[in-house]
């Protein structure tokens, strides 16, 4: 039985909570939280502690999941979970990924740990598949798609603007952008040709909702550079039609072998994204613990672990299934 | 420079050759064949030798890519090559891969190789998709759907009847089919559901049309099992619409995390067979050299294989551009 963690208990943690639970490999030890323990339930009866007391549990913990929201949350937690525990998150920058790398990696060193980074659909999966569809069709042009789905950066911009009660922004892929990446062609596409973004807004009583709109569309960065569409909803139909955490998102790569036109496409459709990321982060929790107790030491992106570690006998005997 | 051998000169030959001809880190040491080496000409000056001579250039080649036909062959051959070079094969006999990897195992350990075995697009990518999906999204159903391409075997079945001349014989996925495997609920469809066969026949002057048609849709295992469309083609259409190696492809897992309903799919589309599973290959082919350098030895199949092993600096400096 693989003795699991859980770091944070919003949407993600209560996901990996639950697929544990599910589990006939897993058991979950606690779930740690910044909150006070006593006040959280579970539907399950896993047992809360205080965060800042997980390193006494050391013994009982084979892999720590860190589920906590915001990635200076991940990167100060994991540095310091990374001394103690074997580690998986789903840490989320894309651009801070090479240092925060380097940084877990010399303390997962010291405390002899291995620790798995960037564990989820994007960065994750689709990090595995813009790498190997570079390395098999090396003349070629990658795009990524993602949507349709909420993007909650998106989603709080908006709540910020004076008069907003409540927003959701869609984040669409073009269908005439997804054609011209498909056949290589997107090198030249523009954040405005390939995605759009749709916001569905409550206004508070007697705020200008023209102002509103204007202050949406212009947002630099987040909606300026898009085709951006405002509608504005009441707080009903807004709780109804937009509480869902649907998401979507492509991969695909066009290019030529020897002037041979040649096309790679990966997608996923997820009527729930913290469900499905929550899926992969246990997928590679349970890989974590088979590498560990095979030696490896150290910090690995999705990228650096072998696709057999995540089957149950890992390693060659278990491929007949797949192959 | 990674120094190339590459054994047997057919469609996939010499598709490895010219992409090694095009790489920056690639030379060719040689191609390998059975025939008479002097009656071969390459179109880059590359130089021809007897297949059986191979062990006497032991030190001058890093990898040696087997590309000989049939099975039986790779088997043989790549059992032989283990004990004295490094590997990258596409063998592709699903049922035989486990025994296969055994064998080639104890020839690599024998002679302190690194052998890649089973490296394509199915095996290879697509068996490398059936493991990550079902690591990732473990409640589900998976399906493969090959097509529109052509199916080697059962175009040769075709050849075999009496009075045929030529024949190519297309897979081709059916759209109902694709349609429900998407929703993971492929378990249940048959041969018949998943793909149609598509053929067109050259008959001889004079042949009974009638008898060849029968002939085709009522094989066992090949036909008979399938909805079988037969053409009767002249032989100049015949090699002018019917002389392409197109091929494409489908690995799709529908399934569902905590109730929630997940979809994955990975999709090609070749406008060449051959060439892209050459440059598979040789992606793999570089791979095997850093890994060899880096003390790994025994045999792989693509599971075991991490994709940043594929990347230009491979491990984790070079994921910036994927993560």
């Amino acid at each position: 039985m693989i003795r699991i963690a859980i770091i944070g208990y919003g949407n993600l943690g209560k996901a990996c909570e639950r697929i544990a639970i599910d589990s006939d490999d897993m058991e979950i030890f606690g779930i740690f939280t910044r909150r006070e323990p006593s006040a959280l339930t579970s539907p399950y009866g896993t047992r809360f502690f205080r965060q800042n007391e997980i390193e006494c549990y050391k013994e009982q913990i084979d892999v720590a999941c860190i589920c906590t929201g915001s990635a200076n949350d991940v990167t100060e937690l994991a540095g310091r979970l990374a001394k103690s525990f074997n580690t998986v998150d789903s840490f989320d920058t894309h651009s801070k990924m090479i240092e925060y790398a380097d940084d877990m990696r010399k303390s997962a060193l010291e405390g002899d740990r291995l620790c798995f980074i960037g564990i989820g659909w994007d960065p994750g999966l689709f990090s595995l598949m813009r790498a190997l569809f570079n390395g098999v069709l090396r003349d070629g042009n990658t795009q990524t798609f993602w949507g349709r789905g909420v993007s909650q950066g998106h989603s709080e911009a908006i709540r910020r603007i004076e008069g907003v009660m409540d927003a959701k922004q869609y984040t669409v892929p073009k269908e005439e952008a997804l054609r011209i990446a498909r056949e290589g062609k997107g090198g030249t596409l523009t954040d405005r040709d390939r995605h759009l973004r749709e916001c569905y807004v409550v206004a508070e009583d007697g705020a200008d909702k023209e102002r509103i709109k204007r202050e949406i569309v212009t947002m630099p960065n987040y909606f300026e550079p898009y085709d951006t569409i405002v509608h504005f909803v009441s707080e009903n139909e807004f709780k109804k039609n937009h509480s869902g955490m649907a998401h979507a998102g492509f991969v695909m790569r066009g290019g030529s072998v020897n002037d041979k036109a040649q096309a790679l496409e990966f997608s996923l459709r997820l009527d729930s994204n913290p469900d499905f990321t929550a899926s992969v982060l246990m997928a590679y929790a349970r890989a974590n613990a088979k590498l560990y107790a095979a030696g490896e030491r150290g910090v690995r992106t999705i990228l650096d672990i072998p696709v057999s570690a995540l089957l149950d006998n890992c390693f060659i005997a278990n491929v007949r299934k797949y192959v």
